[in-house]
């Protein structure tokens, strides 16, 4: 089972180093990591997916809380949260092929942000299985590279996550 | 001044604790990171953001190429590479706030992805400047919270990162 868990941190070299060390003794893989400065410029937020299938998370959430300039540790709820990624993809593009492709970028509403005589640039946000469908329909035309944020998380309603 | 380092690795554990660790090592804080796996299922992409003003990146980008399962580093450059950061913001927004939030979110082409009887939550991708510049316009009706995924970027062009 995925599991998407937001790490609150104070904005200090090392924190990320002791939370992926942590992860690296315990045998897990981190599936997904993104980490930046919040609303406050001195805490940064992680959020990281992982597949705790195999592995108690509790007892990983709870050693995050214990490390140093860790704040606040919530697993989310899949129900009651809102998850989002955002992908770049380059893609092989010619003259013949552009227009099918770019049906395909405003049917899920990306966006071109390169092109060349032969490639197109995308950007598209979304939820996670929205982003794979997409990357599945790019493929047959020649997929370049792609780069992914990981997932980012808020709980939904008026609290604070 | 800030780099922006795309960093190819194998997707086994442990690599990003050993990245992580080996800019804790140099007193580097890094600003962003985001991780996650590529078109090819078996490697990830690291997009670290660094402020290197007062430090050599250079060596930085040597030893991290040196480092066991990174396949490849790149220094991105910034006049040639497409940069992109997504945002979810929760912010207050109640009946009489809300039409002017919401005329906001239309002029930056944002989307609102959650909503309560006080507040908004709203999903935001652009340039990193265009995020800061949203959150400044939201701050004064009550920021409730927000997490970003930092930077990722590809080289502009035909050509593979």
């Amino acid at each position: 089972m995925k599991h998407t868990l937001s790490v609150l941190t104070e904005n200090v070299p090392g924190v990320l180093s002791r939370v992926a060390g942590l992860f690296t003794r315990r045998g897990f893989n981190i599936d997904s990591l993104a980490v930046s400065p919040t609303e406050d410029a001195e805490r940064s937020r992680m959020t990281i997916t992982i597949d705790a299938s195999r592995h108690p998370i509790e007892q990983v959430t709870k050693q995050l809380d214990k490390l140093i300039n860790v704040i606040k540790v919530r697993d989310l709820d899949p129900e009651n949260m809102v998850s989002r990624e955002l992908m770049l993809l380059k893609v092989r593009a010619d003259s013949r092929a552009r227009s099918e492709v770019v049906q395909l970028v405003e049917i899920f509403e990306a966006k071109i942000v390169d092109v060349t005589a032969d490639t197109l640039t995308i950007q598209l946000t979304g939820e996670s299985d929205v982003l794979v469908q997409f990357e599945a329909l790019m493929r047959p035309f020649g997929l370049i590279e792609l780069v992914k944020t990981g997932v980012v998380a808020l709980g939904r309603g008026a609290s604070p996550t």
